[in-house]
C-alpha cells in the first residue's frame, strides 16, 4: 500500500518530488527542533493520481483521518471543536516555486458553531468572525470557483452601511453580519451550502489545490519557466497560529544575507499585529527586522539562532517566513532563497571562506547566466534620472536611443548614424528589419514569450516589453508615461533590459566592474563582486576540461578575446574581410568570365588583403590555434538585392547603363530560391576556379611570413558544408597542394591541419566516413539547428517562434540552446563516429551555442574538445565548462 | 603464399572478382571441355598490389614462369622459340566489362629469330611480318607510352613509296622493312630498344594491363558506369590462335538468342581468313553466322552444338567469340550478353517455358530500368522519317517540337502553347527556365555526365546530347547537319532520347504496347512482349511483400494509377487543387486580417471546392487508401513574385493602383529568404487559424458523403514537415476534433488515421517520439534529401550536379537514388524507432524515390509497407518490389 501522507517529522529537505519544496522543507526545520506549526503533507503522487483519473487515490482518506487524529492529540483540540477549535491551513506546494499561481485556503474548521469558541479561546470575538469571513470568502473563490467581485461588493455594501473606509472600521457584528451574508453568496452562486463540517472543508480544499495545478496561469506559468507539466503539487495541511492577535503578535520574512548584494548580516521586515497576507498586501508599513529586538528580545534572539542554525544547515542564504502569536515565535516556511547575480557570486565565495562549502561547490552556486548578467553594461544611475516606468525585463542591456514609432523611420534614422529605440504598442513580423535597426525595443504589451522578447533574445537585443503604464500611440507618434510625461519621436529615452525600467533621457552607460577586470583595467582585489569572480573564474578554469575558444574576425577581437581568456580562435569567418571597400574586388571576381585574366586580377588582388587581414590575427593569437574558415556564403550576397536592382534598372529605363544591366543579368542568374542550400561553402570552393587556392595561399604565406620573423602561428583550416567525405577529399587534396607550393616558394614549413565544419546533417550522419579525410571537426550548431529543424532562422524567429513558445513546442529557441534530442542527437553521433575512425580527432564546436550556459554542459558531456564563441561569451563558457566539470564530469552521454 | 596466377582449368565462372569476366568464363569453358586456346589468369590480387605497392607482389614472377613452362608443354612449343615460337596474347579482363578501356597485346614471342620460325611453320612469311610489326606497333603504343601517329605515319610512307592504297598492297618485304622502321620508332621514341625477350616482352605487357586500369579514359568510364574503382583488373596469357591463316580459316561473334528482339534461334556474323581485330575495324564485310555452314560445316555443326552447351550451361543468352584456325574452332571468349529491353523480358520468361529458369530466377532477369524503356512512347518509323544524326541517348523519351537556341524564347513560345526543343551547343545553369518549359533538350556538346544529361534526367526530360555532327549556331538561330540540311528556329525536329537519334519533322509518337497493355486497351497475349510483361509483372505481384501507392491529386490521374497497379495514394497534394482560378481565393485569405470576417469567408470559399476535390479521389480509390497532405507550401507561393510586382509599381509610379501597393506589402511581409526553410508545412496549420480545420472539414465531409451513398473512403491525414511530437500532438488533437464536428454533424464515422510525413532530419531522428502522436509515418525523400544534404534542389541541381558528377562525388543524383549512407541512415534508424514505439506504425514513401529501382529494393530492405510514386512508375515499382523479395527477402539492414 503506498503512502500518500507524510507528517512532518518524517519528511525531510531531500524529498522535494514527493512532498513538493515547502513541506519538504517544514519537515526538516521540524527534524531540526525549530518551532513549527505541526502538520502533514500529502504527496504529489496522491495529486498525479487526482489529476490522471479524477479521484483521490484508494486508502488516501483514511491516511488523512489517521494523520489529522494525530495532529489533533499533539495539539490538543479537535477539528472544528465548537469549545476551542482546531484551526488548519491548506497550502499548495509543487516541487518548483510558483509564487501566487496555486491555492491556499487558510482557517479551516470554523463554522457557526466554533466561532464561538475561537472567539472565547482568543478572547477577542472580532478576530474569530474577522477569521470566520475569510474561509467563507477563500472557500468561495478557491474550492467553488465563485466570483471574487460577489464578496468585494458584500464587503464594500457593509463599509458603505457603516460610513467605514477601511474594513477596521467594521466591528465584530458588522462581520458577524457579513459572515451572513458571505454565506448567502455561497448558496446562490455555488448552488449549494457552505460546509459546516470540518472534515469537508478540508477534503474540498485539497481537491482545489490539486486542481489548480491545472489552472490556465499555472500551465502558462509553467511553460515560461521550463517547469515540467507532469510534476503534480503537494498539499500541506498546517495548524494555524496567528500573527494578529494583538501587540504582542506579527509576522515577517527575513534573509540570512542581504540577497541583492549578498553582504553579510540578516536582513528583513517585520510587521506587528498581522498575518503573512498583509505584509504581502502593503496595507501597513513594515519595520526592519533589527526593530524586533526592542518589540520582542526574546522572540528575536531565538529568530537569529534560527537563522544561524538554517544557514548553517542549509550552507547557503535562507529565506524564512515566521510568526510570532502573543509572544511565542513560529517558522512558517524556509528555503534556499533568490538572489541577484552579484549576490550569487559574492555568497558562494564567501561560504567557502566561512568554511561551510568549498570550491568545487561553490562553482555549483553561480552560474553563466549570473556571470552574463554581471558582465552588462549597466547604466549610471548615480546621477539624477528620470523612471518613466519600470516593466518586464525582456532581454538583458543598457540601450539608449531617440524613439521611434515604426520600423522605416527606425531604419532610416540608423542609416544615417543616428541610435534609436524602437517603441510600439507590440511587435510582429513586419517590425524586424525595425528592430534589426534599433538599439533596442520597447513595448507596451506581452510578456516574456511574446513577439517583440522572443525575437530581442533571439538577436541579443536589448528590450522591455509588456509597459502598460505607457499609453503608446502609434499614429500621432508619441506615448504618454504615467504623471502626463509625453515623449515623441525624436527624443531620447533609456531602457534597461536587466532591470525593466525605463528613463527619460540619457543615462550614462558604463561597462560593468567585472568586464574591466576582464579586460585588466581593474585588479583581481578591486572589490567584492570582482574578487568573488576571480576566485571561480580561476576555480573552473582548473576544472574545467573542455577548451574555450573565440569566434573572432580581426586582430582587435582576437587580442580581447585573449584578454577574455579564450585558449585559441575556433573560428574567422573569411567572408566578413569582403566586405566594404573589398566588395568591387568581390563583385569583379564574380563578373569576370571563368577562366578568365579578369577572374585571375581580381583573386590576385584579393590575395594581399587577405593575407593582411591573416597576418593581423594570427599576430594577435600568437601561439594558440586559428581555424581559419573559407569563403562560406553565396557569392550573390556580395551582389545588389535582385529586387532592388530591377526596379532601379526599370525606372531607368532606356537611360539605364551598360553596366547596370549586366550586373542585373549576373544577379538574376546567381539569385536562389533557398541561398542557404545553394551554391555555398565547399561547393563554392570546388565550383569556382582559384578561390580556394587563393585564400589558403594568403593563410600559408601568411603564417611562413610570422614564422620567419620567429612567431608561431597556427592556423588550421576549415572547409565549411562537406556533406560528403568525397568532397572533404577532393578540397584538401586542393588545399595541401597549394600549401605545399607555399612552402617551396617560401622554404619555410608551417603545419596546418585541415578539417571541417559539421553542419549538414549528413556530415554528422557520415562522420565516420569524414573523418578519413579530415584532421579535425567543428560543430557548426547554427546551420546545422537549421537544416535538421528544417529553420531558415531568418524567416522562422520573427514569423512563428513566439507562437511555438506559447504552444509550448519549444521551451526555448533551438537557436539559443542546443537542442539535445534532434540536433543533440546527431551530435552526439558524429562524435563517436568520428573518434572510432580517427582516435585523436580533435572536436569543437562553433555555432553561438558554444556561448550558451546549458549548450556548453551538453558539449561537455558529448565529449568535444572545447567550445568557441563571442570573445564577451568566453568567460560564460569558461565557467560553465568548469561547472560542468564539477557537477559529474563525463556523464553517461559521452 | 597467396596464389596469384591460376590456369584455366583451375578457375570457373564463379570468380569473376579475382579473374575478371573474360578469365572466369575462359576457365569455365575450358572446364566444359570446349576449344580453348590454353592460357592462365593473373588475379586482380595481383593487379592492386601492383597498383598500390608500385611493384608486382612477391613470387609472382615465379608463379608466372611456372604456368607458363605447363603452357609451352601443353602446346609444344617454347615462347620464342626460334624454331618455333610459341605466340601469346596478353588481354585485359576486369570483372565488369569495360568496352575498349583498357589495353591489350597481341602476338607476344616475336623476335628476329622467332619470326622466321613463324613464317617456316604458317608457310606464309608475309603472315609472319605482319604479327610481327603488329606487336611491335602495338607494344610501342601500349606499353611503351609512343603516340601511335608515329607508326601511322611509318605505315603511309611504306604504302606511298609502294604506290598502295592499302595494307594488303604491302608483301613480305615491305613489312620486313616496315618492321625495321618500328624498331627504330620505339628505339628513338621510348629511348629503348624493342626488347627481343619474349618474357621480358610479356611483364612488361602485363604491368601495362595493370597500369590501363588507372589511364583518365577508364577513370571516367567507371564513374559514368558507377564502377568501383578499387577493383582492378585481371590479365589473360592466351595461346595465340590465327584466324588469317588462309581461307580455311576465319573468325566471328555470336549471339545463342537475337539480343535485339529476344527471339529464338542463333544469330551472329562471320569472316573469313581475318582477325578480330579485322571484325571490329569493319574493313570486309562479314557474313551471317548461317553461312559458316557452307564455308565449313564441320566446324558449324561443332559451333551449334558448343552454343547449345552453354545456353543450358549459363541458362541465359550467350555472346561468344570464336576463331577457326585452318578448320580448327577456338573458343575465345564468352559472356551473358547484352539485350535490348524488349529482348530481356521475352528471353526471360522463353527460359522458364523452356524449363531452364524458374519465374523467381526470371524476376532477376529483367529490371525496373528495362520495364521502363518499354513504357516510353516511341516514335512510329514505319513511315518516311530523316534521320539528322544519331548521337549521346542521354535521357530517355520521344520529344516533338519547334526548334529554339535559347531560354528567353522557350519560354515565351511555351507560354503560347507551343512546344519546343531547346537547342544549345551545351547547356548552363541559364538554361534551365529554358529547359523547364522546352520538351526535350538537344546538344551538340558533352556526354552523359554534361550539364544538360544530368538536369535533364533529374527533370524526366528528355535529351540527346554530344550530337557533334550538328553545327550549332545560336547567334544565327540555326543548325547545320550532315549533308549541310540547315534547321532554323521554328523549324519541327524530333529527338528520341531512348536511342539518340534526332530526325527532321514531326515524327508520329505512339505509346507503347506495354502503356496500351496497363491501359487495358491491349490484351495480355496481345504480342510476345506483353506476354512476357504480364507474366513477370503477375509474378511480381505475387511474390513483393512491399504495396505499391500512387501520388495523384486529381480523379483521372487516381483512375489511371488504379489501372496500373495501384493499390492505393499514397501522396495527395493538397496544394495542388489552389492553383488556376482558385488562387484569387487563396490570394484573399492571405490578405485577410487574421481573425477577421474576410479570412473566414475566403476558407468558406474554399472548403466546398476543396470538398469536391477529395469526393472525386476518394470516389476513385474506392476501398484503397488515400493519404491526403494538408497544404505544404509557404503561403507566398500563391501570391505574385517580389520583384515582378515591385517593378510593377516602380513604374506605374503615382498611377499605382491601391490594390497593388497593398498586394506588394502582403508579399513583402511575407517574403523569405529560404522558403523551403520557412512558414511552411504544420507552421502554417499551426500559426494560420482556421486552415487546417477547412482542410480536415472538406475531407471528412466529403468521406461522410461517400459513406452515406454506399462507398468505401478511406481517407488518411497527413501533416507535413513535423520536426517534434509537440507539433505533432498539437496538429493531431485538432485534426480529430474536427473530424468529430463532422461527426457530430453528419452521424456517420468513418475511421480516418493522422500520420505524418518524416521529411525534416530532425523528425527522422526523433521518430520514437513522434510515432506516439503518429499513426503512420510516410518518407518525404525529397524534402528529408534536400534538408540532409543541405541542397535547394532548385538551385543546385544545374549550378554544380554535373561538375560534382564529373569529380565522381555523386555516382548520381541523391534526388535520382535514394543515398543509402546518409539519407538511408536517418530512415532505417527512423523506421527502427518507429516500430518500436508502434509496433503497428504503418510506413510508406512518397518522394520521387518511391519509383526509382535502386530505391525501392532499399526500401525493401529498410522495412517499408509501401512506396509511392508517379501513377507511371507504378508497374516500375511493383517489378523492382517483387525483385527485391525474389532477391534476398529481409537483409540485414531489415
Amino acid at each position: 500500500m503506498p503512502k500518500f501522507v507524510y507528517d512532518f517529522t518524517e519528511g525531510n529537505k531531500d524529498l522535494k518530488d514527493l512532498l513538493g519544496g515547502k513541506g519538504a522543507n517544514l519537515a526538516e526545520m521540524t527534524n531540526l527542533g525549530l518551532p513549527v506549526p505541526p502538520g502533514f503533507t500529502i504527496t504529489t503522487d496522491a495529486c498525479r493520481h487526482y489529476l490522471s483519473h479524477g479521484t483521490t487515490p484508494d486508502g488516501l482518506d483514511d491516511e488523512v483521518g489517521d494523520h489529522l487524529r494525530a495532529l489533533e492529540e499533539r495539539m490538543g483540540k479537535r477539528l472544528g471543536d465548537p469549545a476551542d477549535p482546531l484551526l488548519v491551513s491548506v497550502r499548495s506546494g509543487a516541487k518548483f516555486s510558483m509564487p501566487g499561481m496555486m491555492e491556499t485556503v487558510l482557517n479551516i474548521g470554523l463554522s457557526d458553531e466554533s466561532v464561538h469558541g475561537l472567539a472565547r479561546q482568543s478572547g477577542n470575538e472580532r478576530f474569530a468572525w474577522d477569521s470566520y469571513r475569510r474561509l467563507i470568502q477563500m472557500f468561495g473563490k478557491t474550492v467553488l470557483g465563485i466570483d471574487g467581485e460577489h464578496f468585494e461588493h458584500a464587503i464594500d455594501s457593509a463599509k458603505e452601511h457603516k460610513g467605514a473606509t477601511s474594513d477596521a472600521g467594521l466591528d465584530a457584528d458588522d462581520l458577524k453580519q457579513l459572515t451572513k451574508a458571505f454565506k448567502d453568496i455561497v448558496s446562490e452562486q455555488a448552488g449549494r451550502d457552505f460546509p459546516t463540517d470540518p472534515r469537508v472543508q478540508m477534503d474540498l480544499a485539497v481537491k482545489a489545490v490539486f486542481d489548480s495545478w491545472n489552472a490556465d496561469r499555472a500551465i502558462l506559468y509553467r511553460r515560461q519557466e521550463r517547469i515540467p507539466a507532469d510534476l503534480g503539487t503537494a498539499v500541506n495541511v498546517v495548524a494555524m497560529v496567528f500573527g494578529n492577535l494583538g501587540d504582542d503578535s506579527g509576522t515577517g520574512v527575513a534573509f540570512t544575507r542581504d540577497p541583492s548584494t549578498g553582504a553579510q548580516g540578516v536582513y528583513g521586515d517585520y510587521l506587528a499585529n498581522a498575518q503573512g497576507e498583509d505584509v504581502v498586501a502593503g496595507i501597513r508599513n513594515t519595520v526592519q527586522l533589527q526593530d524586533l529586538e526592542r518589540i520582542d528580545k526574546t522572540s528575536y534572539d531565538e529568530l537569529m539562532r534560527i537563522m544561524q542554525t538554517l544557514e548553517n544547515h542549509y550552507r547557503d542564504l535562507c529565506d524564512i517566513e515566521f510568526t510570532i502569536e502573543r509572544g511565542k515565535l513560529w517558522m512558517l516556511q524556509t528555503r534556499v532563497g533568490k538572489r541577484t547575480a552579484a549576490a550569487a557570486f559574492r555568497i558562494a565565495t564567501e561560504l567557502v571562506s566561512q568554511g561551510m562549502i568549498d570550491m568545487d561547490e561553490a562553482l555549483t552556486r553561480v552560474s553563466g547566466d549570473e556571470l552574463a548578467r554581471v558582465m552588462f553594461p549597466r547604466f549610471d544611475v548615480t546621477g539624477e534620472v528620470r523612471e518613466l516606468t519600470k516593466a518586464v525585463n525582456a532581454s538583458p542591456g543598457a540601450a539608449v536611443g531617440k524613439v521611434v514609432f515604426d520600423s522605416g523611420t527606425a531604419v532610416r534614422l540608423t542609416e544615417r548614424g543616428e541610435k534609436v529605440i524602437l517603441v510600439r504598442r507590440e511587435t510582429n513580423p513586419d517590425d524586424l528589419h525595425g528592430m534589426v535597426a534599433a538599439q533596442g525595443v520597447l513595448t507596451s504589451r506581452g510578456g516574456k514569450t511574446s513577439h517583440a522578447a522572443v525575437v530581442a533574445r533571439g538577436m541579443g537585443k536589448t528590450c522591455v516589453c509588456g509597459a502598460e503604464e505607457l499609453a503608446v500611440d502609434s499614429a500621432a507618434k508619441k506615448f504618454t508615461a504615467p504623471g502626463g510625461v509625453v515623449v515623441r519621436e525624436g527624443d531620447v529615452i533609456s531602457i534597461d533590459g536587466t532591470s525593466g525600467a525605463v528613463y527619460l533621457g540619457e543615462v550614462p552607460v558604463v561597462a560593468s566592474n567585472v568586464v574591466q577586470y576582464f579586460e585588466g583595467s581593474l585588479a583581481p582585489d578591486s572589490d567584492d563582486l570582482v574578487r568573488a569572480v576571480h576566485a571561480l573564474m580561476s576555480h573552473a578554469d582548473a576544472k574545467r576540461r573542455l577548451g574555450v575558444h573565440a569566434n573572432a574576425d580581426n586582430g582587435p577581437d582576437c587580442a580581447r578575446a585573449r584578454r577574455f581568456g579564450a585558449s585559441g580562435v575556433g573560428l574567422v569567418r573569411t567572408e566578413h574581410m569582403f566586405l566594404g571597400e573589398r566588395r568591387q574586388l568581390v563583385e569583379n571576381l564574380i563578373l569576370a568570365e571563368p577562366g578568365s585574366s579578369a577572374r585571375a586580377e581580381a583573386l590576385d588582388a584579393l590575395e594581399p588583403l587577405q593575407r593582411g587581414d591573416f597576418t593581423e590575427i594570427l599576430e594577435a593569437m600568437d601561439g594558440l590555434p586559428v581555424t581559419i574558415r573559407l569563403i562560406d556564403p553565396p557569392l550573390h550576397e556580395f551582389l545588389p538585392d535582385l529586387t532592388d536592382l530591377s526596379v532601379k534598372v526599370a525606372l531607368d529605363g532606356d537611360n539605364a547603363t551598360d553596366a547596370d544591366r549586366r550586373l542585373l543579368g549576373e544577379v538574376r542568374r546567381l539569385h536562389e530560391q533557398n541561398p542557404m542550400l545553394g551554391l555555398r561553402g565547399v561547393r563554392l570552393a570546388l565550383t569556382i576556379d582559384g578561390l580556394l587556392a587563393m585564400q589558403v595561399r594568403a593563410i600559408a604565406r601568411a603564417a611562413a611570413g610570422l614564422a620567419q620573423a620567429g612567431k608561431s602561428p597556427k592556423p588550421e583550416i576549415m572547409i565549411p558544408l562537406i556533406a560528403t567525405v568525397q568532397e572533404m577529399e577532393f578540397s584538401a587534396e586542393r588545399v595541401k597542394e597549394v600549401i605545399e607550393e607555399v612552402e617551396a616558394e617560401t622554404g619555410i614549413h608551417v603545419d596546418i591541419p585541415v578539417g571541417t565544419m559539421i553542419e549538414v546533417p549528413r556530415a554528422a550522419e557520415t562522420a565516420g566516413d569524414i573523418a578519413r579525410a579530415a584532421e579535425f571537426f567543428s560543430f557548426g550548431t547554427n546551420d546545422l539547428t537549421q537544416m535538421t529543424w528544417g529553420f531558415s532562422r531568418d524567416d522562422v524567429e520573427g514569423a512563428f517562434f513566439s507562437r511555438y513558445i506559447e504552444l509550448g513546442i519549444f521551451g526555448v529557441s533551438p537557436f539559443e540552446t542546443i537542442d539535445r534530442d534532434g540536433v543533440g542527437g546527431l551530435v552526439r553521433r558524429a562524435v563517436r563516429a568520428g573518434r572510432e575512425t580517427r582516435p585523436d580527432l580533435h572536436l569543437g564546436v562553433c555555432g553561438e551555442h558554444g556561448g550558451d550556459p546549458q549548450s556548453v554542459w551538453f558539449f561537455h558531456e558529448a565529449g568535444l574538445d572545447y567550445v568557441s564563441c563571442s570573445p564577451f561569451r568566453v568567460p560564460v563558457a569558461r565557467l560553465e565548462a568548469g561547472r560542468a566539470a564539477v557537477a559529474g564530469g563525463n556523464s553517461d552521454t559521452r
